[in-house]
């Protein structure tokens, strides 16, 4: 039989996943020696088998906890329940990770008429007795019982009305009375039963209503977003009570070691006199800053102030402090490493590390990488946001904080975006054809989408804002209107994306555009330091590979060539070449699209300069190739000279059920080899070009995407290979280059050792893996997922965080099987999950040697790949110990 | 350097691979003494550096075919392309399997205009030895220099015509002259420069023509179509000549040591006086019963028979001997086993092991299990067939031999069906709508879908004749008719589908049903006293189980259940299910369908008696469900009382773009709890109602589909349990069952350690797995699968034959991570490959404990598990000798 009841005293922070965050600071802060009630933790894997034994506790818990609530009276010297000298508690919740979901805190739980009545006659203090009480049974009423606090409000407000108060402080212990009578008889009306009398009955309730809080809807949903395991499990925090409503000489207050808004030093915080702890949040009364404690509490302040820096320096870390001043008599109740914004985080770790609180592995690991997109991306003002309609929600697909006017088509907004205008490009779902309206706008938004789709995956990769599957939302393109429930939008109108998180405004949003700091330069620079893994971008043009050198890119790990196909007209010569099945006509048509491809590659080249860039062969499905609607069909056959119903014949011919499983990648190329010779052809030739004429050492690295069989790279390969030797002879020159393959579909992971022998770098293409792996489309996987969230199949989305125990293990698989032939392969992630922290960590733990990420999250992957090493580095020292 | 050329001294029947079989055939007839004209082999390695060295025959392999040229010149006492006793030799391909697409034989090489003037002299006979100059210019011409046969028909013919001969035997030595000096004419036009007096050039240039015909067109056809690696290679056999042309002392005949139609014993073939081997082919001349020799040669003819008897014995099979008789003596020139039909070879196997030739285990591999089908199912009439137009050819989905009239529509084949009028339900693709048409119909023809179709899966379960993917025919649905090229036909017109070649005539052909003899049943016995693997059946409801049984199958291992959920009108109900959002509703239309599934699970549980039954859970894509026509639609939203627009827009938001990887199999429990608790239900109350009324103990195997994690079937099984539990109580009975999970998700095998936790058996759907793992849609791979063949880069179409190195290392690995986790855990295989013989091979090695394959496959698994423990015991012998 297991402990599942930690005294204060017993536990230290190390504690964490057993105590919870709360429990586990509380009983450090108890062994440095700090003015903490005396208290005890019920443990989270009490809360486990809560939740495994029908949500009972069970009776060895059960004993346990009345074990340490006798001790608990021993330390206190106060009785619970006794009526002459009654012991009150607190009881808080406290799971590993805060979560701002959960229940919170019950205070003077104990309480009944007969200990009421012993507390004022022991305090000699009868309204702080009865205000507390009526504290206590609103609490209880709310949080246990499930009863709406407005109920309680309700009645408070009444009587404070009929009394013309302004403020609870002016109630007379005869009206707490009055108002505690009616909290009874409207609590017996609610759950057909007495308030509770009985303080251990009370206890227990209060441990069981926090240990329902960890599956409550807002807890549930707020671990889903922060990827945090329903597996963990809360503790609970039972702790002697210290009161700060006993007058005037007593008081309570939140207290931050530095600003959590701009980081700079000092204390901040709010205080208020005669008051307990939810008063300072509730707003009923307004607090004080801090600071003023020095004038009302001169000695308490200072106590504060040293503990505060004592507090800092023994947790090296910012810390937000909860405490109490009972009678002059200063008590901590909380202390935990503070929230903070990106702004302020940066300041304290740089300025820690000068103050050398701590080192500079550990002041990378102080920063949120999520945090990283708000200092890099315009965010609205928060006055202007105040008075702006919010109108739907959708998926946050690609940072950032933009207006526009509404355009339902991409030829719309390229000729607003001709006249400078800013526009909203609108539709219910984008394809390639939109790219060029995409470019043209300020932001993307689309009624359907996951945060995978095409609309997303381009838009991240342009740096574009793009707000998806927003489906309370309707968009008619034909009668150009959005329809957001009674709402109806026009070309007229304007509208503001925002893309952290996800919300439509209406109108016009104003923005302010963040500065770096040379601090967070700093931190970048440590971080580059302290690195294994090599940070590359997704980039697919000069301009996207120029974003990506300033935010540090160190070489390109993924150019994608498929927009140098859709651009402008040029998708009509691949479509004509899909349609057609005259071979002439197709080298004819691609060999107009070389010189477009040599000269894109050649700028790349230019802005990368010796730096690697990887070059993807054409991945395009067939399908997203073909014209879908009457309209564009029309336009073909006209451009074709082909009848309508031929051409619509034949691309019946061409649908596909799946075509995520279809005609694309490397399989296109394998019927269609001209095109793989062409794209092999510029750029080589571009980097020709570019040692002719300027003396650059350009050493292209060639990828073939959707790679299932060493034959299939082989076939491929050889096509390349002679393209290349042909323009070698040809211009009399070599240079050096590399051919490599994506590792996308499972079975190229599985037999990784033969393709070894044709590959000489392998890049991990985790989305379409994700998709093979899960057998779930991306496109079409948003609501499975979330479904699978909500039941807890699954606790990440695989396609924001790499399925660790499924394609994780085919990824090491196929680094095993690859080095097995080439000992020395250089190996890289560029899917969609490649920046996510997580990821980040597993790829350094898996042995890649880079990672490619769309160059907005660039800075963010260099801070996880530092914090990887960290983090790597603690467990192998902790196990060393 | 390794030795590329073998004398027929050097070799052995064991090298076939590298001699190929005729070179290793001929070798081992030498070595046994047999009058074999000497010769020498070169190697099917000397193909493949030919092939890897830019289609040159390198100086080394030259080297060696001259040093054996010399060796047989010495043997033989002749010169080749000496001008008064030349030496002439024979060329003719060999691969290790036996490819009526290659090149064949060049007889009479080393002939020119002076050593044929030298054989003249020697043999005192002029016409004999200008017959062989021109058999030699006319095959060399043909098959050397690629012109076309009918060239030098149209020389020798008008010669014959103007002759007004009948026979090629009356020509004249002038004449031959003459129409040797046409051929010759006519080959400087065709090829501009004369053709070749040079005998090595001769050779060289015939034996680089066998190695180029390894690679074309018919043999790569051949070889995909008979899985035979591209990468064998073949050998080309140079040997002396002999001569049956040299008069009536002379002759050439073929034979077989049983007759290769019915296996009756005796010797059977066919026999030419005074003719070369290709006459006997050619159908020029009619030739003799082989039988007539006693009388034309009787010594060479007793001669023959004992070697014919020390053939058969030596070989241990039934042979295939070409032989030549000049001047009375008597020459083999091949032996081979021979080809014959199923029949004749079922009663060969079970005559040779009577007459003590060969033990049970050899039998049992002398069938081929391709040809079992053969034996089972209905043929056209021989007779018949030759008056019938041959309309199109598609895709043999599913075999057998029917026809019946046209129907364009389910409804109209079941209105014909219940009339007892037999019909062919024939359509552009059919969907689970279809699916009482296809029962209804004979055969079932579609113009689009692979053999892994909707159209085909379902009629190869139900044993229906079915041919899919006849792109040449244009089904008009609308209209009703049928397009073939000029041909249009209506309902009015009946056709005949043969699903073992794919072909379809038109109009009505007359069948045969075969009958099964006792020699079938006798191998079947032995095969399975042999195997290790259970044989179980796909089946869906008590008819097919009865065939299945009928078949042998030893259980059930795929029920499916998805017929019970859209047979009738109960598709409506689950339409219904898909379209609202009311729960109540849900469940009590899942109410409805639960007698039924008890009705169908109880019927096949009395068929099956005590043989294990696995009954899948629901597996159909939510597109399998929604409406597809306009028609349907409007349908829909009448019985559902849901405006058509509101409907339609519902259906719009369940659109999948890759259905496949999307909402379906346990995913749709997952969402709707409910179809799994009723599914439950009603397998659990059949079995407790047979224990009840027949005292029957059934133990059912209930299986889910889809499976990605431990967590999603832990879900499930959860909700299934709990639903057994729930029935036991009421009912007060108990019995066994187990839970089982298919193995189709590539991160299911990934992670079947855990997986295996939850799961009490694993089946392998490798259907599923193999689309995954390739990121191939089976719905849309055909034509990439066959470029792919095409082009040398897969070997095997991963959807027939199960791919050994990528889906293969998955099952392996599930396969070992299952049985860690429960070693003696029941492991099958149930996808569309298992009874392919590969696949079973696999399976057997891979130790899973059955396949599941449809009913009429079931004696070809039997079979072919037989041979899997016959050739891996041969493999363990070769291995440790």
């Amino acid at each position: 039989m297991g402990k599942f009841v930690y005294s204060f005293n017993e536990g230290s922070k190390e504690m964490r996943t057993l105590l919870g965050g709360k429990g586990a600071n509380l009983a450090e802060m108890t062994k440095i020696g700090l003015p903490v009630p005396f208290g005890f933790t019920v443990t989270t894997e009490a809360c486990n088998r809560y939740y495994n034994e029908d949500c009972q506790i069970a009776e060895d818990v059960v004993e346990q906890i009345f074990e340490k609530l006798f001790e608990l009276e021993n330390v206190t010297d106060k009785i619970f329940g006794d009526v002459s000298n009654p012991l009150l508690v607190s009881v808080r919740s406290g799971s590993v990770f805060s979560m701002p979901g959960m229940m919170d805190t019950i205070l003077n739980l104990g309480l009944n008429d007969e200990t009421t009545a012993a507390l004022a006659e022991q305090t000699e203090n009868e309204s702080f007795a009865y205000d507390s009480y009526r504290r206590f049974i609103q609490m209880f009423g709310n949080v246990v019982l499930e009863i709406p606090k407005s109920k309680f409000e309700d009645i408070l407000n009444k009587k404070k009305k009929d009394k013309k108060y302004k403020s609870d402080l002016e109630l007379e212990t005869k009206e707490l009375k009055e108002i505690i009578a009616s909290y009874k008889k409207m609590i017996k009306k609610e759950i057909g039963k007495d308030f509770t009398q009985e303080p251990k009955e009370q206890l227990m309730e209060a441990i069981m209503a926090v240990f329902r809080s960890w599956n409550n809807e807002r807890a549930v949903l707020y671990r889903q977003l922060n990827g945090i395991s329903s597996g963990l499990g809360t503790a609970v925090n039972v702790q002697a009570m210290v009161f700060g409503n006993r007058g005037n000489d007593s008081g309570t207050g939140v207290a931050f070691t530095r600003s959590p808004i701009t980081g700079e030093t000092g204390i901040f915080g709010e205080f208020l006199t005669n008051a307990q702890g939810e008063d300072v949040v509730s707003g009923i009364r307004t607090p004080q800053p801090i600071s003023e404690m020095a004038e009302l509490f001169p000695d308490v302040y200072k106590e504060f102030l040293r503990i505060s820096k004592l507090l800092e320096e023994h947790f090296t870390d910012m810390q937000n402090i909860e405490f109490t001043v009972e009678k002059n008599k200063l008590f901590l109740l909380q202390s935990r490493n503070a929230k903070r914004t990106a702004e302020a985080a940066v300041k304290i770790a740089v300025d820690m590390e000068a103050e050398d609180l701590i080192d500079k592995k550990t002041a990378v690991t102080m920063l949120e990488p999520g945090q990283i997109s708000q200092l890099l991306h315009p965010r609205f003002e928060a006055e202007d946001l105040k008075n702006t309609v919010k109108l739907t929600k959708g998926l946050p697909a690609s940072p950032g904080a933009v207006t526009g006017r509404i355009c339902f088509t991409a030829q719309a907004a390229e000729k607003a975006a001709e006249k400078g205008e800013k526009v909203i490009l609108t539709r219910t779902e984008t394809s390639p054809e939109d790219l060029a309206g995409m470019v043209a706008a300020e932001g993307i938004l689309t009624a359907r989408g996951g945060i995978t789709s095409h609309a997303a995956v381009v838009a991240r990769s342009m740096g574009r804002c793009c707000i998806v599957g927003c489906s309370e939302m309707k968009v008619d393109e034909i009668r150009k209107t959005v329809t957001i429930g009674n709402i109806v939008l026009t070309e007229e109108d304007a509208l503001s994306l925002d893309g952290t998180t996800g919300i439509v405004y209406k109108g016009v949003v104003n923005t302010v555009t963040p500065e770096l700091s040379g601090n967070f330069e700093t931190i970048m620079k440590w971080a580059d330091e302290i690195r294994d893994l090599k940070i590359r971008a997704n980039a697919d043009n000069s301009q996207e590979a120029k974003i990506a050198l300033h935010f540090g890119a160190e070489g390109i790990g993924l150019c994608r060539t498929e927009q140098m196909f859709l651009k402008e007209n040029r998708i009509y010569i691949i479509r004509r070449m899909l349609l057609t099945d005259n071979e002439d006509k197709i080298r004819e048509a691609l060999l107009q699209l070389l010189p477009f491809q040599k000269k894109e590659f050649k700028a790349i080249y230019e802005v990368m300069q010796d730096r690697p860039v990887t070059i993807r062969l054409l991945d395009l499905s067939l399908h997203e190739f073909l014209p879908k609607t009457r309209e564009e069909l029309l336009r073909l056959s006209e451009q074709m000279s082909v009848s309508y119903e031929r051409l619509s014949e034949r691309i019946k011919e061409l649908h596909e059920l799946n075509p995520t499983l279809g005609y694309r990648g490397c399989r296109l190329a394998v019927i269609y080899p001209d095109i793989a010779a062409m794209q092999a052809e510029a750029i080589i030739l571009a980097a020709i070009e570019l040692k002719r004429e300027k003396n650059m050492e350009v050493s292209p690295e060639i990828m073939i995407p959707m790679i299932a069989s060493a034959n299939e790279l082989a076939f491929i390969k050889k096509i390349v290979v002679e393209t290349i030797d042909r323009c070698f002879k040809k211009e009399n020159i070599t240079l050096n280059y590399s051919i490599g393959t994506m590792i996308e579909v499972p079975r190229a992971a599985l037999t990784a050792d033969e393709i070894a022998k044709e590959a000489e770098f392998f890049s991990f293409g985790t989305n379409d893996l994700t998709q093979m792996v899960f057998g779930l489309s991306r496109s079409d996987s948003s609501k499975i997922i979330r479904e699978y969230q909500e039941k807890r199949i699954l606790e990440n989305d695989p396609f924001e965080t790499i399925d660790k125990n499924g394609v994780g293990k085919l990824v090491h698989m196929a680094v095993d099987l690859g080095k097995s032939v080439r000992p020395n392969m250089k190996m890289g992630i560029c899917g969609e999950q490649s920046s996510d922290p997580q990821t980040v960590e597993f790829c350094h733990r898996a042995g890649l040697n880079y990672i490619s990420c769309p160059p907005y999250r660039i800075s963010l992957a260099r801070l996880a790949a530092a914090q990887a090493v960290v983090k790597e580095m603690k467990e192998n020292q902790e196990n060393k110990l």
